[in-house]
C-alpha cells in the first residue's frame, strides 16, 4: 500500500513553509498600513455562488469547478476569493450596519483543472477586496497594495498592466461594435471564439492562439468607446498611479477572465512566469453585491497566486528566498537517561524563559546524537553526562566559533537563561 | 436569491479573525521555542488515507467523513490532521534523508457531522507530530508544549487526563479480559457498544451514556494489564510530568475515538466545554507508519480544537479575548476633490514610511466622514481641505486629547511621518 497527495496538490515541508510564513507575514504588514483587515470565510460553499458571482460564461465555472454532490446539495471548493467575501459580507448584514469595509484573505482555493507546469489543484491567493464605494482612487490603492507586497518580498521586473471595461451603460454599445467587427473573421478564428463571439465576446480579446491575437490587434478599443463617467473615473485611476509615480501600461484590450469586473481591470505580468499569465489581477465590480440580492454598492479588489509569486521570486533570487528557520539557542546532547531527564527539564525551563531549547532525542549513540547537534544549526551545544550532573554545572559550546562557557546550573537555569540572552543581545 | 454559508460552516469576520490571528501567533511563539516546524498538507486526500490512518472502525471514518467521488476517484476533505502529515513525511522520503522530524500544523478540518453547539462542519485545529523517534520524554514535552499554548493564551482551569493504551503485545490480552467480564453485561448496554463489542471492543470505555458508563466503572483496567515495557514508558513519562511540576489526572478508562494510537494517550479537559469533550487530545501512535508503508517508526502528537479554545476563552473573559486591531496612526478627512488626491498621495507615502495612514472613502458629507472619523479610532485624524492645501499646512489632531498640532506638508510627508513616529515612541 502507497499513498500520495491527490494531484495536482501538494505538501509544503517544513524549510518551504517558511518562504510561505515570510510572504504572508510581508503581506499582512502591507495590509495593516493600508487598513485591511482580515476576513476568513468556508473553503467550500454552495455551487450558486460561483454560478451567479464569478459567472456562467467564465473558464472557471464552464470547466475548473472542484464541485460535487453530497445528501442532495451541490457543494464547490471556492474557486476564488471574491464571491465568497461578498456573501460573508451580506449575510453578516454589513451592508446596513458598516457598509465599507477594506478586507484582505489569505488561503487556499481549487479549480479542477488538468494538472501543469504552475497549476495546481490546490493552491493558494492572498487579496483585497473594498466593498461599499464608488472612488476611483480606490483602485489605484488596491494596485498600489498589490505592488507593495511584490515589493516587499523584494520582486523586481514586475509590470503594471490597466484598461477601463466599461459599465452597463457603455459597455452593451462597444459588444455590438465587436459583434460588427467580429462578423467577417469569426470563421478563421479558435472554436472557443467562435463560442464566446456568441456568449460573451469580450472575451474574444483575452485568447491566446496566435491566429486570433491577429484579429484582435485590429479591433477597435473600449477605451475610445467609454461613457463620460467610466472615462472620467479610469482618468482619476491613472492620475493617482502617475501621482504616486507608479508606472503602468494601459492596454486598451486587457479583459479579466471572470465576468462580474466593471471599469478599472488590472494585472501585474512578470517575465518569469512565461506564458501563464499574471501573477495578479484585479479591478472593480460595481454589480455583484445586488447580484448577490444586496443594494447597489462600489468594490474593487485584486487577488495575488503565491506559488507564481514564489516562483518568479525563486527565480530571481535562484534559491530559497526566504532563509529556513533558524536553529535552537542551546541544543542539550544528553548521556545516559538520568542527563536525558534532567536535560528534559532544564530544556522545558529555558523554553518558558523564552528560549528555543531542545535536546538530542533518539536512542542513537553519542557519536550520531554529536552529528545531528552538528548539523542543528544551534548557536550553543552542551553535552550532557553523569560528570555534569555530579558537578553541577555544564559546559556550553559556541558552534561558530569553539569557544566554551562553564555555567552553574545547580540552582536551575536561571543563569543559563541569562547567558543565552546575553549571547544574542548585541554588546553596547 | 439569498446565498447562505453552507450549513456547519462560518465566517470568520475581522473583529473575530484579530482572536484567531492572536491564538495562532501566540502557538507559533510556543512551537518555535519547542523547536516544532510548520508543515502545510492538502485539504484533500484520496479517501483510503483516513480509512487506513484514522481507522475504520472510528466514528470518524464511519459516520463523519467529508467525502465525495470526483471523476472516479474517492476523495475526502481532511478530517483531521495526523495521517496526512505521517503520508507527507513518507512521499517526501523523510524517513531515509532526516528521520526524526518534529511538525506543527494549523488549519481547517472536515467533518460531516450533524452541525450543533460547538461542532462545526468545517472546524480548525492546531497540533503537533514528532516522528522518528521512541522516546517516552517526547509524550511529555508534547503535552507541556500543548499546555504551554493555553497558558500562552491565559487560559485558567484546564485539567490533563492521561493513560496508557498498551501495545500489540499487552493489548490483545486486555481486550480478552475486557470481552470476558463484559460478556455478561453487554444486553443491557446501547446499541453502540454492542456493535463496540464485536468490532472494537476498547472504544466502550469511551462511552458517554450513563448505563455504559456504570458497566464501565466495574471494569479491570489497563494499567493492571501493560507489559513491562508499556509500564517503564508510561512511568517515564508520568515523571517527567511530575519533574516539570505539572499535575495530571491518571485515568485508567481513557481512550481516544482514533484507532492508531498506542501507549500513552492524553486530553486536556476544561469544564467551559462542558458535555462537549475534551479542547486537546493526543498520544503515541508507534505503528502508523508502518501502515502507510514505511519503516517501524515511534511517532506522537496532539490536536487542539481552536474552536473549542476560544469558546472557552471568551466564557473565562467573559468578552472578546483579544483586542480587536488599533485604528490608523492617522485618518485624513478630504474635503473636496483635489483635497482627496493629495490626501491620497500623503497616504501612500506614509504607509511607505511604515505608519497605517488611511482617508476617508465615499462621497459623503463632511459631517458624515467626521463621524466616521471619531468611530475609526484613529489616533489623529487631520480634516483637509482647500485651506490647508493653499497655506501647505496641516492641523492633526490628537483624538484622545483634542491637541492640535500644526504641520508644514509643502515638501512632502517627511515632518509628518516624524511627527507621528515621535507620538508612539514614549518620552526617554
Amino acid at each position: 500500500m502507497n499513498f500520495k497527495a491527490p494531484r495536482g496538490t501538494h505538501d509544503i515541508l517544513p524549510d518551504e513553509a517558511a518562504t510561505w510564513q515570510w510572504l504572508e507575514s510581508t503581506a499582512r504588514e502591507s495590509f495593516r498600513r493600508f487598513g485591511y483587515r482580515e476576513i476568513r470565510t468556508p473553503l467550500l460553499e454552495h455551487l450558486e455562488l460561483f454560478e451567479r458571482g464569478t459567472g456562467e460564461t467564465s473558464d472557471v465555472v464552464q470547466k475548473e469547478m472542484y464541485a460535487f454532490e453530497k445528501s442532495d446539495t451541490r457543494y464547490a471548493l471556492r474557486p476564488e476569493g471574491t464571491p465568497s467575501v461578498v456573501r460573508a459580507y451580506l449575510q453578516a448584514s454589513l451592508d446596513k450596519t458598516q457598509p465599507f469595509q477594506k478586507f484582505f484573505y489569505i488561503g487556499p482555493m481549487f479549480r479542477y483543472e488538468r494538472p501543469q507546469a504552475g497549476r495546481q489543484r490546490q493552491f493558494h491567493q492572498l487579496g483585497a477586496e473594498v466593498i461599499g464605494a464608488d472612488d476611483a482612487l480606490l483602485d489605484a490603492e488596491v494596485i498600489l497594495l498589490a505592488l507593495q507586497v511584490l515589493e516587499g518580498i523584494g520582486l523586481t521586473g514586475q509590470r503594471l498592466i490597466v484598461n477601463s471595461s466599461g459599465c452597463t451603460t457603455c459597455r452593451p454599445g462597444y459588444r455590438d461594435v465587436l459583434h460588427k467587427t467580429l462578423e467577417p473573421h469569426i470563421d478563421g478564428m479558435c472554436a472557443d471564439c467562435d463560442m464566446r463571439f456568441k456568449r460573451n465576446v469580450l472575451r474574444i480579446l483575452d485568447c491566446k492562439k496566435e491566429v486570433c491575437r491577429r484579429v484582435v490587434a485590429t479591433l477597435p478599443k473600449i477605451t475610445e468607446h467609454l461613457c463620460d463617467a467610466c472615462r472620467a473615473h479610469f482618468d482619476t485611476v491613472l492620475q493617482a498611479l502617475d501621482g504616486a509615480g507608479q508606472t503602468y501600461e494601459a492596454d486598451p484590450y486587457l479583459v479579466r477572465g471572470l465576468d462580474y469586473y466593471t471599469r478599472t481591470v488590472f494585472e501585474i505580468h512578470h517575465e518569469g512566469l512565461g506564458a501563464r499569465g499574471a501573477i495578479c489581477g484585479g479591478g472593480r465590480y460595481d454589480n455583484l453585491v445586488e447580484t448577490f440580492g444586496g443594494p447597489s454598492l462600489g468594490c474593487t479588489g485584486f487577488s495575488m497566486g503565491m506559488e507564481g509569486t514564489l516562483a518568479v521570486l525563486a527565480g530571481q533570487s535562484g534559491e530559497a528566498v526566504a532563509p529556513s528557520g533558524p536553529g535552537p539557542d542551546l541544543l542539550m546532547v544528553p548521556v545516559g537517561a538520568s542527563a536525558e531527564n534532567q536535560c528534559f527539564q532544564w530544556s522545558f525551563s529555558l523554553r518558558d524563559q523564552g528560549h528555543y531549547s531542545d535536546i538530542t532525542y533518539g536512542s542513537k549513540s553519542v557519536k550520531a546524537k554529536m552529528r545531528a547537534a552538528n548539523r542543528s544549526g544551534s548557536i550553543f551545544v552542551a553535552v550532557v553526562g553523569d560528570d555534569e550532573l555530579a558537578a553541577g554545572e555544564i559546559i556550553v559550546k559556541r558552534m561558530e566559533t569553539g569557544e566554551e562557557t562553564k555555567i552553574d546550573v545547580r540552582s536551575g537555569t536561571n543563569q543559563l537563561a541569562a547567558f543565552l540572552y546575553d549571547a544574542r543581545t548585541p554588546p553596547t
